[in-house]
């Protein structure tokens, strides 16, 4: 197979593997109110870098199923919209967490 | 939140958590020569359940990728299609293993 065309599919399958930890990662980051550069910053500072034109619809979708409630606030001189876990998404990162540990479980005995 | 709809925001979530590990799943499966039934079941017996409807389009996609090879052969007394991966999916299920892994560091981290 040609080096470039295996770096692309590797890339594609490497974004589907981490889609589906990015809204556990949001969810447990949350814990603790954030804004959106703070939560960028703080995911990326543990290896998980997820850029604003994918951060930004996950808070609003995650909001709009009530697992965030957010607010506006100033923060070094200027507005911003901090967001933390609900109580429903505090139940729900539960829930995430435990399937993750599954699917790990799983992964491991096939792998 | 009302029981029902945090039931299907869960399962929409789970499946987003799946859907990644899935492709990892089915290489590493795969590393072993299978048909879809045999694949299903032994993904299946580690806890991963994947209906038809994903598990064939996702087969072909891989081995459009050029990641697995396929032939059809009897077993059973019927004509089955076998599956085996390529040595570019071999490749390529090792660089998406040590990618699970840094993604569960970093996810361990954060929660």
């Amino acid at each position: 197979m040609e080096a470039r065309l295996a770096d692309e599919i590797f890339d594609t399958l490497r974004m589907e593997l981490r889609r589906g930890s990015l809204v556990l990662a949001v969810l447990a980051a949350l814990r603790s109110e954030k804004y959106g550069y703070t939560l960028r910053k703080s995911l990326a500072d543990r290896g998980l870098e997820i850029d604003e034109g994918t951060l930004y619809p996950l808070l609003r979708r995650l909001e709009t199923q009530g697992l965030l409630d957010s607010e506006w606030r100033e923060a070094d001189g200027r507005n911003k919209r901090f967001y933390r876990l609900s109580s429903a998404g505090r139940a729900m990162l539960k829930q995430l967490h435990a399937e993750w540990n599954r699917i790990n479980d799983s992964l491991d005995g096939i792998l």
